[in-house]
Parts: structure tokens; sequence; C-alpha cells
């Protein structure tokens, strides 16, 4: 059963999360076939182990994690190759694969883009 | 004139800043009536201040800023509004505006969406 990770950094402040909360709302409603689950970097739970254990106690065997990072930088260069890594080697009988930061998709930049322009 | 900062969060790798500088070619391309410069709150540069400074060089009287940020937690809620009144302080005469974070807007969740789907 194929499965999706939404990876975030996470912050002190709870209210951080809202628009990772609705993100998985939203994908629940558009994607009901296809698991869901937070995770998060630092200071926000689930880990990335974490959410990859609940997911696979719940059948998933092919899960892809999407960085919801905007660059590109150490989190996602250095930190995460070694959580994903971590994860491959406790899991082995999963497919776990990994897209390029949110922050790469062109949509994403002509979406924040197009909501600047409607600020004006 | 008008005039736009994208407002992001600032890293130590070079490299992460790459989504913003395609955010500026993407305006400058669709909008280039309104003048666009970056901003970062920490580890790279230009500051709020220091673009702020730079627009109204260039004759910015209205200028929004947008934080390029998916949650609204203490940076956002405690650091950006300290550096948004010492800049009003400083440029009485611009009107200076804030947005919400663009991971309020639903058009840039729903990106980070159709970005995850597309990855299955």
């Amino acid at each position: 059963m194929k499965a999706i990770i939404l990876f975030g950094h996470g912050a002190r402040d709870s209210r951080w999360r809202e628009p990772f909360d609705r993100l998985v709302d939203l994908w629940r409603a558009q994607h009901s076939g296809v698991l869901v689950e937070l995770a998060f970097l630092e200071m926000m739970q689930p880990s990335l182990e974490e959410a990859v254990t609940s997911l696979v106690g719940k059948g998933a065997t092919d899960i892809a994690i999407v960085p919801v990072f905007f660059g590109q930088g150490g989190h996602l260069r250095n930190d995460f190759p070694v959580l994903l890594q971590n994860c491959r080697g406790k899991f082995q009988n999963i497919s776990l694969s990994a897209t390029p930061a949110v922050g790469e998709d062109s949509a994403v930049l002509q979406a924040i883009v197009d909501f600047g322009a409607r600020a004006l």
C-alpha cells in the first residue's frame, strides 16, 4: 500500500504546524486511498522514524517522503539523508523514496508569486 | 511606487536561497512594474531593513512584505513584528504592509499536495 510523509522542520510554537495539519486534511480529502502522516525534523512529533513506523503498522509498503521545505540547505542535504538511511536500515522490506523539497517545484513557486501579487 | 519584499528565514548553506532567487526571477518576469527584493531574518543578506532601504532608494513608497514561511511560529509572531516596527519607525513616509505567511494560502498548500501526488 502506498503512503506519503510530509516532512517539515518543526518549531517551538505549536501554532506553527497549522498549515501542515491543513495539508493532511487536503491530502485525505483528495487522495483517500493513500495514507498520509506528518513528520518533523525537530521540536515536533512524530519523528521521521515514528511516522514510518506508524504507516508500516497500517500496512504501508511504499512510502514517498516529501520535504516541505523551501530551500535545500543543511537540513535536507545533511540531516535528512541520515534519518532516511536509518529508516531504510530499520525497514528493509519497505520502499522509502524521497522527493526534492517542495520549494523546487515551479507550481509551488508560482502559487507564492500569485499570493504576493494579490497582496498589492 | 509599489514594491514587494519576499522575506525568508535564511540558512547557512548558500544553496538554500535558490528557490528564493527563482521567486524573484518569476516576479520580475510577470510583474515588471513592481519592484521586488528578497530579505532574510538571519544568516543571509539583505536584512529586512536593508531591503526596505534599497527599495526606498529606488523610489518605492508602498511596500508589501510577504513572509515566505510555512508556519506562523515565533519568527513571525515575535521576531518579524519587531523588525517591521523598526522599519516603520525609520521610514515614516513609506507605507509598509505585511501579509500572512505564504503557508496560510490555500493555493500554495494545494500546489504542495499536487507535488506530493505526482511523486507517487
